[in-house]
Formats: structure tokens, sequence, C-alpha cells
């Protein structure tokens, strides 16, 4: 790690030759890192009050670097803020405006603090607010889950294993096998968070912090749970990077599941679904053709994010002790898996809200003529009829008569209104996690205790 | 999942055709989940006795059951189970053998269970036995790095950033560096065990069980900790699995960073540490050669777990809901991450406890040279030629007189065996996580007090 | 790399201590590159040609280190070779063996090579043997797939994008649509193979041979087409290994889509195939199902495959030049894409042989239907009636009367049988690549030629 | 694949709800795709001819088009083109600004067009230029070493196995094994190449082209060497893609074994290489260090470019056949792939031009002092005192007289100059791919000759 100011690199005393462009180029960070500008002038602010406290600055440096610190926050806000050829990454570009703002001491806050210390600082605060961030998207989307749960109990549709039909099951028992599987994601969100949340300023390059920086005082201005007990573990390991971006490939590949599933039914073959236009595109070619783009982006996502962590990982294997410019390669990955995740979170949670219509009575009007005797193809057109019937009549499905569903069979009978089908063979399924309306039932409530507690441990 | 008895597929009602041969060799998976054997007996125990009280078999049955099963173990135990052609799993093979062993009765054990459920159960009960083989293995690896960082706290060394020499610190602050990140992988082992140590069984197929099976029971005798929420994901999810290969892809790029490090130390360049040859090789062509197989094979594993991870992720992202043949897949890379974490957290804790001399003394006095004004690379030499004098005397470097010094160069005077050097400048790092002895023996102790902790918890 | 006698390992000799057991184990590679006993035995028997006519070994030596090689050739073929203990690798064995067999000449085999130029000969010799194989495999493959496309160019179904019905195409247009897929694979293992097919043999351990050992005699006797011009890069690269990891995971990537697409076609809702029994199982708990393992089975297996290539690269990251026993991982992961291709490619031809039926006409037949009004969800089921129909009468589709299917509609009329439909739809598409019967039928003729030559190349 | 005017989607017909604005963004490629707006532009100017010849349009109206497409090239060219919401991707964007260019004729561009043909046609273009750019860096790069390796032919130094030192080399024979490597990586790119050579263009969306579009006219126009054989393989195969990404993966892997060759020759303690200070960084706290951050960062890119390999293999695995909405994951791996080789191999071909430089004579002269009856730790000392002394009297090493050098040890004598060691040993293996003088220098001739041979390819 480097640090440079105006026109000459802070390292650059004993270099004679100038850096080549390119390789200032291949070597600069500033396009992405300056997403982590608040997380860094945090960190200052809190290392100036350590320094102060050390004896390192005056009261009145300090209070300099604090107030410098405050229009560099507020620059970046406005997006006024002027990078500068020369501005390698965040930290320079930082320290280089503070030198502009208020000269001298600008010079002191870098004492016995190195890019190691300061640049895994940085991460780790910006790491904390995302996986906030994600940790909200997530419970929101699971809370619509649970919901829409609630709602829709009584939907019936056939479950199927090995893409096969095999039972029929509550569509509710369907949304929850998911929000179960998101439930788990964000168990595992909060474990990194808990190792996120240390403290790895004061570590210096390698050997620790030579002058009397309290890193008590840190930890506390910094809001971070606990201190690095190692420097050289400090400043040279990324597993909270790894850690991060694992998590968000497994969550994607939950969501890539639920993808596939909604996928399949909403083909034309399946209808069990309709997809609200907001989250479907047509063809240029095919005017009949409304494609699920939404949920074959989301089925996308997850190798886009095991990539990141597949590429991180090789990065790091056989990689020597502490700190080596390899470990650059962490912070667009990182940024990559939030941005990739927290977009694939909210168009999931719209499709599950108001963008996703089951049809699913559709299916229960076909197995009640598959009771009567009618073989199973048939009675899934006459029941696709039945659709096509109540969407002319702008009536929803089971608000048809049986006077206008006898056109369509003579099988159907008085019956058809109360029996919808198939509910005592699900029902049958009362063990805890099964798919009877109790045990569904309950899973609703689990999860919606769960979420509350949730909730409170924000 | 399917199930067979003897010659007969149990599956084979409406079947007519026979199964492809090549077809049969392709889809069994006996051949490496008889290592799960114990837990299957278990699991089929626990669930008899299910049976029993839910009226589905008689106690007599039960008892039927429960006897054949101990015998099937005591079988496998033995070495003497006979594994038949049609035995196309662990479960078909047990379940062949129990009719084998006590007729009709043994036909009732899979009443309202299926494959789905019976074999993710006997995953689960594998692993949560593997993971807490390998927690013991990862305490007894930081039990020796901690005491022989207790006991070494007094040798300095280079440390290096970037490959290059940085700044002087403690050896036992290196191994520490390294211990910690291992403490870290046992709180994530913990984290996972939790989510591995839940009942799946009685989640069927897909829908759950429809008999009255009382899950709880089943929980007590399997001592799972918790209950599996929903059966859809209960049997077709392998969150479990996927977490444990990355928990040992990433425990091994930890343990590939040591080995790094501990490759650099021992080329003859570096000549920190020497590797005794029981975990060494030879050339067969050049005599010389003394090669550190063993730290080469721990740094090539990080990559093997990887892929394990890598290609189990790939088959799982897309898959629809539920149980699909591809989770076959889980059973060879579960294997394969345990047994090579275990192997080398095994090798590594052997060569740490007793295979590796640190030679750092030279470094020491090299060091002393220099601060007499001599260049490094001429005191680097003149310390090799002094390490090379106390091995043909026989005696340890710091056995050597000042006399005996004193041939090698006239800078040597009475302050050598005085001034162990560079400590001072060690000593300034005393802050928290730093490489001061007082700050290293609080890192030892920090460690000692978890490493009690998580002993306890075992 | 080492080399081993009876009793004491070849590199000993500066060797005091013993080697730790476990370390032994995990050292050791014989229990998978036994494989490799073939090729190490024809390399050995170049080697003491090669070595007579350098002058190292005499003639008569020469002919019994052949003989020698010509009995472990049997034993091994018999399945009789005894492995003993020390036995660390199949050249060590093979040596070993030799030296029983012959005594004092044995131990001159080994003069001017290395392990290092040793063990890539073998792995280079084994696969360009695999590679034979698996061209083979894929060209019978591509075969079958363009006969059938040949024979059943009048079936015509729906094309999907995003998983929505797209445009009417010939069922053989999709067949040949994974045909060409597999062709472009045969034309990419054609020049790994020329890659895998140069000499290593004689670049000893890292620097050549040092001996008037003739490169151009053991290209000739091992009929390899080139020879490794640096010998550093020879002993210390596996690009060959790694293009063919990729490569396998490439061409499974390609079989996954295919199976993807058969298993959506099989579905009860899309019910366009259906796969034979041999290549389908049933459920241990519902009857009514037939679940298509072996498409699934063949679809996991992509991940597998690119599970080894991701492992192996990443062990290979930042290696540094030569050999590094880190290589030792190479030979399990190209052992286990062999036999992964190798399965899968037997299975994909024996489904596409003769397990699969296109049930497509039931399909057109419901096109026919739509193209009179009826909405294609209630011709979808009309459809699905007179397949049903059919069955019961034990006659094709295409043999019902107008009589008997007015049964099922009044639409049917005597047109049924003259405009099996969309064909003049898809007649449009005959530009080169379309989906047109004379541009199918070009296709076909296409790759017939391309198969020809192909087979030629052999 | 969708396509839009202004204001409201082309494909917006039966679409009655407005997309939302998450899913806009999410769904939109416009801010990486409009890289390829020039392949577009060529594109459709083809395509503008080939409906003229098919008199889907007249001569006027492709006049129109063709300059329109003129001035669109023109404003991209001079960074003036506007981009405007609604503009999804390049290719809506480059056709609305058209239609505001030349009205009504821009609607007849698209007849027969689909965005899947489009958009693979712009991909195959824009991939083909990147890859004659980064042959040519790849053969620049090649050619440098080894002429580089023809002018230090003289210079020996040790080489490794194992990371231990194994037999003298001449680092010319060791800068040839990796351009040997990157030659092997040339050739690959050559084959990769003309598969992507393939003209997909009048492929439609999925059948075809309905029209009498000359394909070989669109073949010509466009330069390809081939036409896709099949139209679903064409729009919904990304081979040539993930060709490239492991392309790119390998050959990076390549660069950072011989980085991680270069660091370890650049430490202190082999102190075999200076990287100059242009390639180097320092630190904002060490005032020694000199950190080879370039070596670094190339180090780390195999990684990143395998993270995008494995990441798109993964989104690739189990799709569905011809075009999926997934498949957009395909631009910005590329994209990234080859600014990362593309970067890489120019800064590695300054490094080994002129940032280099090899400090082995004094490898050398320790050498001769070992041979003298030296130990080599000693040796390696007074060598590193001789460097000092000829930096010291700014010489070079080989200036030093005899009696300068007898200072630093009694060994040196007359013979000094003139048997510049190890020669003799070196010269032993003269065999093809040796290390003796002549196998190098034929290895140079050999690598020259093919260089001409591929810059006439060129």
């Amino acid at each position: 790690m480097t640090s440079g100011t105006e026109g000459s690199k802070l390292w650059g005393g004993r270099f004679v030759g100038d850096t080549d462009p390119i390789m200032e180029k291949f070597n600069a960070s500033l396009a992405y890192d300056q997403r982590m500008w608040d997380a860094d002038v945090r960190g200052s602010r809190a290392y100036a009050k350590a320094l102060e406290k050390a004896k390192l600055v005056t009261a009145g440096e300090m209070e300099q670097i604090l107030q410098g610190m405050d229009q560099i926050s507020d620059e970046w806000t406005k997006g006024v803020f002027v990078i500068k050829p020369g501005d390698e990454d965040i930290h320079t570009a930082n320290e280089r405006r503070l030198k502009e703002l208020i000269g001298a001491p600008a010079g002191k806050l870098h004492t016995g603090r190195s890019r190691n210390d300061q640049v895994v600082t940085d991460m780790r605060l910006w790491l904390r607010d995302a996986i906030s961030t994600l940790t909200e998207n997530a419970l929101q989307m699971i809370s619509t889950m649970v919901e829409r749960a609630a709602a829709e109990i009584d939907v019936l549709f056939p479950g199927y294993t090995h893409m096969q039909r095999a039972q029929p099951i509550r569509w509710s028992h369907w949304i929850l096998s998911h929000a179960v599987a998101l439930s788990r994601d964000v168990d595992r969100l909060r474990e990194i968070r808990r190792r996120v949340n240390v403290l790895p300023l004061g570590s210096g390059a390698i050997a620790g912090t030579p002058f009397n920086v309290d890193r008590e005082l840190l930890q506390k201005e910094l809001a971070f749970e606990g201190i690095s007990l190692n420097s050289m573990d400090a400043t040279g390991q990324r597993d909270f990077v790894v850690e991060f971006l694992f998590w968000a490939s497994l969550c994607l590949t939950h969501l890539s599941k639920m993808a596939e599933d909604l996928m399949l039914y909403s083909t034309k073959e399946f209808s069990f679904v309709t997809l609200s236009d907001a989250y479907s595109t047509g063809s240029s070619l095919m005017p009949q053709k409304k494609n699920a783009d939404s949920l074959e982006l989301i089925r996308s996502k997850a190798g886009r994010a095991f990539g990141r962590c597949a590429g991180f990982m090789m990065t790091l294997k056989g990689l020597p002790s502490t700190y080596n410019k390899d470990l650059q390669e962490d912070k667009e990955a990182m940024f990559d898996c939030y941005d990739t995740v927290h977009a694939v979170l909210q168009i999931n949670q719209s499709v599950m809200e108001a963008a996703l219509s089951p049809d699913m009575l559709a299916t229960d009007l076909a197995y009640y003529l598959v009771r009567k005797g009618m073989p199973f193809r048939e009675a899934h057109g006459v029941s696709g009829k039945a659709v096509f019937m109540a969407e002319s009549k702008h009536v929803t499905l089971n608000q048809l008569t049986v006077e206008e569903l006898s056109v369509l069979s003579p099988l159907f009978g008085s019956d058809v209104s109360s029996v919808w089908d198939y509910r005592s063979s699900v029902e049958q399924y009362s063990a805890p996690g099964g798919t009877a309306k109790s045990s569904v039932a309950a899973q609703v409530e689990h999860l919606r205790n769960w979420l509350n507690r949730q909730k409170q441990a924000q």
C-alpha cells in the first residue's frame, strides 16, 4: 500500500524514475473505491481523536482535522468533490484534499497508520452498512412471502420431484420452502456481520502500532464489536470478504431455484402463474410472446456472484502472509456482489408482492374433473377453457356458475364449489413441516415470530 | 430417489423394460455412500421406534427390526457385510439385508419414509460426526501453535509485506497470525454444525409424512437440535453441504498461506526454518535436494477443495425445487473435502509440533552485525558460517564463544550474548494486536482461554 | 518427484529420519495413477532403447529390460501384479518389479531420466488414448443424432425462447442444434490432442538430459507428433491437462442443455417426448412416477467436471516454475473428467438411439385444432385424448380415422390427414441454417460429410 | 431480446402495464454494451445491403440507412452520440438514432432480424478485433522475451524445483520456458478466432430467416470465414465467449507463474533481479521498501479472469436451448477479460523490456567461490559484498580487478574472469530442449521462425 500527495508520491523518496503511466492506471483503484468515501472519513475522524489522546496531535490540530473531514464529507455528499490526477485511491484523495483545506496538520493524520490497516477499516465499515441493508431487504422479502403464504393458504397445486408430478401440495407450502431458505441466509448474514464488525485500525503495516494509540477508543468511536487480535492477520486476511462473496452466491442460488420454478410454472404448458407486464418483456419479432426476463436475470446472477467468489478465492490461494497487492481484487468483487444481491432481492420482492398471480384454481378445477373420471390431459384443456370463459366474462374462476361450467363438460355438478379438491389428500400431511393447512399455518406463525425477533435485532 | 429389493426394484411395478446396465452403474452410489452405513442404521432404528409409536408396526416387529439392524451394524463393523448385485445405495443394501434377516417386517420400515428424507438424514448424521472430528483436529492444531508461540516468544525475525522485508517481528507473532485464522475456522464450523444438526426425517418425498409419525421422538432419538420447518425445503436443499465445502476451501486457503510462508522460509535463500526429514522428500536425480513436499501438498489442497465446492454449486444452480437426481453429486464432494481437511490438519500439526525448527537465531545474529555496520548480505553470509560452525562443533548457535565468533568477523564483541537484537524495536508495538512481547503474550493468553472454552463446548 | 526401491527410498541417502506414515499416505499416488501402467511400460521400453543407442546400457541389458517390461505388462493385464508397501506410485512400482525380475540392469533404466519427465510422458500417452476414445464416442453420438434427424425430419414442434413458445420448428432442427455443438467439441478435442501429443521425455528434472539421449528416437518409438521445446516448460506445465478439463466441462455443459430440454419436454405438461424405462427410475413412494434420472445425472455432471477444472486451475495459480508437488493434483482430475464424459456420452447416445420417442404428432394435432379456432389449452387437451384413444386402440396417432377423431371434436375434418400443419410456416425458413426441410436436410448432409471426414481422420 | 423506439418499447403492443423502473435498470445493458457500437453499425450496414438485395428495402432506402449509419458512426467516434432514456442497449440506441436521422426507412432495418442474431453478430465482430489486438500484444511480448534470451544467453543462475535449488541453468532458458507457454496461448487464440469468425446473422430469433436474405452476401460484407449451420445453435450458444474467457484464464495463469518467479527472484534473499522504479511502489510507512506491485497485480489477475469464466460457465449450466436472458451475462465477462489480459500483457512486456535487470553475475561469482571450496552461504555473502563494492566504485561487477576481489576473499584468483563458472555443467544439457547454449540458441531460433510465421499470418 502506498500513499501520495499532490504531484509526488509520499513513498517516492528513494525512487528515481517516474511511474509508467500504464502501470499507474493498472495500480489505481479510485474509480471503484471512492464508494467508501464515507467510511474513509469516519475512520480518519476516529483516528484523529486517538492521535490527540496519544499526544501526537494537539487538540487544535485535531479540531482542524475534524472540520476538514466534515467539509470533505460535505463535498462528497453534494457531488462536488474534485478528483485530481495522482489520486490513486480514496485514501490519498481524501488526504490530499485535507491538506488543501487545512495545510500542515493534515500531514500528521497518517502517523502510525498504514494504508494496510486503513483500507481494511474502511472496507469493514462499508460492508457492515451494506450487510444491514441486505438484511433488511431479505427480511422484507421473507415478510412478503410469509404474508402471501398466509393469504393464499387454500390454493393447491401439484408438487413436483424430478420435474414430474409427485403429490398435491399447498401453494403456500411452496412459497414457504423458499422463505425458509432465505431465513437461513439471514442467519448466516448475521454471523458474517459479527466477524466483519471487528476493528483492525491500529495494526499498522504489519507489526502493530508503535505509538500509544488507544485501540479501545477507536473501537468505541467506530462502534465495532471487537478488536483484531493479531496485526499480521488483521492487515492480511480477507476472510470477511470471501465469506460475504460466498454468502451472496448461496443466497442467489436459492433465488435461482425459485426463479427456475416460477419460469416452469409460467410456461404456457404449466400455466400455474402469470407474471405481470412490469416484470416481463416482449419480442421485437413475435408479438404473442411474453418473456419472464426478470426471472431469467435472477437465475443468471447466481453464476455472476459465484464467479466473483471463485475469482477472489483463486487470487488468495497460495499468497504469502500479510498485505500483498493481489488483495486489491477484493473491492470490485465485494461491490459487485452487493449490488447484485441488492437488485435481485428488490426485484424478487416486487415479483412476489404484486407482479405474480397464481392461476392454481385452474389446476384445482382440473383435478375435480380428473376425480370424476376425465383423463388429466383432457381435464387440463377443459380447465383452460374455463379460465378463458372467466376472463371473457370478467369474473374470477370460482364465480362461474355450474350452468356455465356445464357447457364445457357435463361432469361439472353442484359439488364443484364445495369440493375444491384434493384437500383431504393434502390434509394428511399434518406432521410438523408437512403441507397440511395446520402445518403450513404453523410454519407461517413460526416465521412471523422469527421475523419479529429479527426486526428487533436490527 | 428409488429403492429396490432383491432382484427387482421396489419401484419397478409400472416398468416393463430392464434398466440398461451402463445406466445402472451410472446411477449407483453404493461405492461411496456405504461410508454412511452407521448413520443409516441409526436413522432406521429411530424410525422403527416412531413407527411403533404410530402403531404402524407392532412392538414385536419393532424389536425384530432393531435386532436386525444391530446385526447389520455388527456385520459392517466386522467388515463382513456382503454387498449384492442390485444394492444401488447404502439404504437399499441395508434394507435388503434386513429383509434377509427378519423377513416380512423389514418391508414395513419404509412406511411413510422416502429415500428423499432418508438420505438427507444419513448425511446430516454423518457430517455432524465429521465436523466434531475436524473441530477437534483444528483445536489440537491451534493448541500446538499457541504453546509453540508461548515457548518461542523471544525469537525475532523479519516480517514481510509484498514479499519484501518490512519490520522485525516476533516468530510467535507470525505463528499466532495463523492460529487466529484457524480459530475463526473453528467458529464457523460450529455455526455450520448448528445448521447441520436439524432433523429432516418425516419430510417424506416432498409433502411431509401422512401418518402419525412423531418427529419430536425422532429428534430425541437421533439427538438433533432442531426439526426442519418445511418438507420441500428439507428434502431438496443442500445448504449444509455447500457450507461445509466452502468452509473446507477457506480453511485450506488459510493453510495454503501458512505453507507458502514456510516454503519461502525454508528455501536456502531465506533459511529461517528447517523441515524435518519425515516431512520432506529427496530427488532421485539430485542428491543434495530436500523438498518440502508436505508443504506443497498442503498448498495444493485449497484448490482441490474449492473445486469440489465450485462443482457442487454449479450443479445446484438453476435446479428446480425439491429432490432432483443432480443432488447425488453431494456425497463424493462432502467425503473428499472431509478427508482432505482431516489429513491436512494432521500433517500440519505434526509439522508445527516437532518437524519444524526455526533457525531464527541466525537472523538475529545477522541483525547484530548489521547494527555494527556490516551490510546485510555480508552479515547473512557470516551468520551462515556461524550456523555451520555450530553444527560442526555440535553445539547450538548461542553456545558459540565470542572467540569462536571473532574468527568469522572482528565485529563480534562481548555484547553479542546480551544484545540479541532488534528487541527494542519490536517492543514498541505493545498496543493490542502488536508484536511486542507483552502483546504477543496477551494473544497467547487470549487463545488459551478461547481454547479452554472450546474444549468445554466439545 | 522421488523414486524408491524395496524397503528404502532411492532418494533416502541424506535422510536420517523415517517418513511419517500419515505423510507417506498423503504423498502416495499409486491408488489412482496405476491406471497409467501401460503408458509407463511403453515409456520405459522406449527409454531403454534410447539408453542402448547412447551406450548407457548394453544391447543385452536392453533386451533384459524389454523382456522384464513385457512380463510386467503381462502381469498388469492379467490382474496379478502385486503392489508392495513402498510402491509410492506407478513408476516406482514398475521399477521395483523390474529389479525383482532382472536384477542389476533395472537400476540403469532411470539414467538421465527424472520422475519429472517420466510422469508427464505417461500422462500424455494415457490422455492421447483417452482422447481417441472420447472422439469416437462423440462421433457415434453425433452420427446417431444426424440419422435420427434425417429420419424424423417431418416432425414439427414448438420452438421456445425464454422457455416460452416462439415459432414452430422441426424436431430435427432441434436435434441438429445439439449435434452442431458436439461437432465443435470434436474439433476442439482434436486441437487439444495435437498439443497433448508432444514428447517431454528427455527433459530430465529441469535442465534437460546431460547424456546423449536421442529424443527423436524416443519420439518415433512413442509415436509423438512433436518434441517439447524447453525442458523447464516440459516438466512444469500442465496446460494439456487443464485444456482437457475445460473441454470436458464445456462438452458436458452442452449435454446439460440438451438434458434440460428433454426434461422439460418429458414433463407431463409438455409431453413431447417419452423416455424408455431403461433410462428412467420410479419412486419407492409414488407408484405413478417415472423420473428421468438419466437426464438429471447428465445435467449434474457439468458441475462435477467444471469443479475439477476450477480446482486444478486454482492449484496452478501462482505456482513458481518447474515441478512442484502441487501438480500431483493433475491425475485424479484428469481421470475423473474422462470417466464422466465417457459415461455421459454413452448414456446420451443410448437415449437418442432407442430410448426416446417424440410424441410430437400430438402437438401437430393440437396446432390443427388451433388453426380451426380452438384455444390452445383446449386443443392440447383434445389432442391428449386422441393420444389416449390411439393407445387404447393400439394404433398410431395418424391411423385414427376422421370419424374417430370427430368424437373428440367436431372441428376435425377430412383435411386432418393432409394438412399436418404448420409446415408452410416452417417452410419459410429456407435460408442456410433455418428450419425449413431443405435447410435441415442440408444440415444433415453437411454433418454426414463432416462425419465421414472425421472418421477418416481417426 | 426486445427492441424499443422512442418512448414506447417496440414489443409493447400487448403489454398494458409500465415496466418497473428497478426492472428497467436491471434489464438494461447499454452501460457496457455501447463498447460494441462500431460492430453494431457494421452489422446493420451489411444487413441493409442484404435487405436491398432481397427487395425488402429499395436502393434509395438502403442509401439512406447507410448514410444514417455513417453519421451515427461519426457521432460515436467524436464522442457526441447522445444516449436517451429508453435506450436499453446499443442496438436500440443506434436504431432510435437512425429513426431520428432518416425517419421511416429506419423501421425496415430490423425486418427478419432479431436481437438474438443481431447481438451475437456484434459480439463476434467485436471479439474478432479484440483477439487480433491480443495476438499482437502476445507476439510483441514473446518477441521481447526471445530477443532478451538471445542477448543474455551467457547469464547462468540456479534452477529450482520445489522452490529448492536444483541445477544451474541459463537465465535465457528460464525466459524461454515462459515464452514457449505464451506461444501456446497464441496458438490457442488463433483456434478460437476461427470459431469466433462465423456469421450468425440471418438466424432470426430461433428458426432462421423467412425472407430471401442472402447470408453469403452478409458473410462477405462482414468478412466472416464461415456461416453458422443451425439457427437455434447460432443464437443460443456462447461457446466462443467461454472459450475466450478460459483462454484468458490460462494465459494469465502462465503470467502468474512468471510473476511469482520474478517476485521470488527480487526478494532481498534471492536478489537475482531488480525491478525498475517505474514498476514498483514504496511504502508510506517504511522508507526502505520497494514493492513489486506490478508483479503482484499480474499474479492476482489470473483469479479475476477465471472468476469470470467460472461465473459464466455456471450461468450457462442447465439453461434450456436458444436465447434466454441469462446470456446477457456474457458481455461484461468478455470485456473484463479482454481489458485485463490487454493491460497485463503490456505491463509484462515493459517489465521484460527495460524494467528488469538480472543480477546473475553475483550468483556466478558465488558459484566460483563454491567451486573453490567456500560454503554457499558464505560465498553468497562475499558475492554480495562484491556487488556492493562494484556499486560503490560505479563499475559493473565483471570490471572489478582480481586485486579488488582479493580483499573480499583470498580464494579469488586470475581465473575469475575467464571461468565464469558452471558453464561446463550447463553445457552438458545439449539435447533438444536442454539448457546448453546450443540448445537454448536453437530454441531462440525456433521461436524467431515461429514469430515470423505468426506475423505473416496476422
